[in-house]
């Protein structure tokens, strides 16, 4: 549990104590008489980007970022409103091409802006609450079953060696255009996984996304259950372009896993399928997802190596308090 | 129009074209098929307060701040999320103390708080998103009829006057401490109108609160309506506190309504009704509301004195932008 967690978990449950806030252990909280989800999630600067940033982009990733809770729950896309707090001086260049990135947003999406409030601060802070329609079901569970599969969908870790890329000139120029613009856009433009969410439904036993680190996610998974969760990194899929980048750089083999699952920024979900569960996810054949392990009974989460040596990973996620 | 409202409409509005939104022309959103209303309110330091605030404080006040808009619509206070970014030194402390707020006004208000996000800044951003429930109707247009009584509620100005003797060390000193805790009570702990803003549902022509100043809410609703408000300064409710407050300081008539009107602050409802249900409004005894004036055809607002001499005030409102 890291310290964003532990915080929520002992000063704010005690004060959410109520059927719609799910205990705060979720992505979203579900507002029960209407069939709405509801999330919300803030990026400031210095914290979660910096100057550099195109306001465009800015817009994009915020709207994503919400939009990833949304799809943890296996809900569609309905609105938004947004907090916007900016200094003043070139405030309405940066709005123009920030109000860009939500028009283009929200066209792809299917979502609408529903309200919102600005003012100015010496640096730039941006939240959104972002509301989705859910069917009958929704992801609401944060426990998994003795022997279910542990699955992610997508490459791991693509974002987080964007963020290197992005914060480190002499690994940019290491790498062409191609491979650089790969790995900034995954930083940039997460996408959220709606529809695998939605297919999940009644399928999963939870569902959520990794933006605080694979470890982390688990963790939490693993003390709600009392399970205890066993994860084979050759399972883990990688992008070809990450094995490029690894080779490049000569990465340790321990340091490669630190990388991939601690970086954060990984706007994936991660599921697990219970055994008896487990054909019908086969016979959906959906595509991009991989089984990466299982739990068994125990406590915390165990990574293995190709074979089937325990691995330590330095940093166990990723927080942004 | 002040320049947040400009910046609203010219920027917002056109990416904000959903029924949902009401134009991003009221104080919340209706989510239509839900019978809920949602708003967002955020608080900034060195713009909304300053590092001298007790946290307690803040978490009401945001919550107030949020819930005066429900009130404006009309609805029920039903839950909120949060966005929290601050100082890492110490933020335990002031966490604690944040909650402390929240627990209370949970209980005042009834109000659920849903979720939210944490993140660490170095200067502290509180945002809150706010839900009611609505009953058949909401106060959601913006336009007021001819000949239409303009109203307000509660005593006028109190918590510009708090924030002054919060700034102004040398004024805090003239008075002793009965007076000066009146006004920064009026300051820190608004009272959100909801039961008159749902005993106002099928009397008022439009319900806004007054946060941005009693001149740019009318001018909004004139300019909506190609109609002009007529405000009797004489009308306009002062408490005592208010006048001993000027008396002391001695301050001239027109900086008395330049400081009661345009200091921003006031989370008070302001509304119409029109000729025909003035009586019924009368019928209801509602306590605390005061005619201020009317509408007639032409534009803007017009202030007059009790010589009935048009005054102009110097301020003509508040924004946090």
């Amino acid at each position: 549990m890291n310290e964003e967690q532990k915080i929520i978990l002992k000063y704010f449950s005690p004060v959410a104590k109520n059927e719609e806030s799910l205990g705060l252990m979720n992505d979203a909280a579900i507002i029960y008489r209407k069939k709405l989800v509801v999330s919300t999630d803030m990026m400031v600067e210095n914290q979660h980007f910096d100057k550099s940033y195109d306001p465009k982009c800015l817009a994009k990733k915020l709207l994503r970022v919400n939009l990833s809770d949304i799809a943890a729950m296996g809900a569609e896309p309905y609105g938004y409103t947004l907090n916007i707090s900016l200094p003043k001086k070139n405030s309405i260049i940066w709005i123009k091409r920030f109000v860009s990135g939500l028009r283009e947003d929200n066209k792809k999406f299917k979502i609408k802006l529903f309200g919102g409030d600005i003012s100015c601060s010496s640096k730039i802070f941006l939240s959104a609450t972002i509301f989705g329609i859910t069917s009958k079901e929704v992801h609401k569970s944060s426990f998994a079953k003795k022997d279910s599969g542990i699955y992610v969908a997508g490459y791991l870790g693509d974002a987080s060696l964007g963020l290197e890329i992005k914060k480190n000139k002499k690994i940019y120029n290491l790498f062409n255009t191609s491979i650089n613009e790969y790995f900034l856009k995954k930083l940039y433009y997460p996408e959220p996984q709606i529809k695998l969410g939605i297919s999940l439904l009644g399928l999963a036993d939870f569902c959520t996304d990794i933006s605080d680190g694979l470890e982390v996610e688990l963790s939490k998974v693993c003390e709600n259950s009392n399970l205890q969760a066993n994860i084979f990194l050759s399972k883990i899929p990688v992008s070809n372009k990450a094995k490029v980048f690894f080779k490049t750089l000569n990465t340790r083999k321990k340091d490669i896993w630190n990388k991939l699952l601690c970086g954060g920024e990984d706007y994936k979900l991660l599921f697990s399928v219970s055994k008896d569960k487990e054909k019908l996810l086969t016979k959906k054949k959906i595509k991009g997802i991989s089984k990466i392990g299982f739990f068994t009974k125990g406590s915390g989460v165990s990574f293995f190596d190709d074979k089937n040596k325990i691995v330590n990973l330095k940093n166990k996620g990723f927080s942004h308090f």
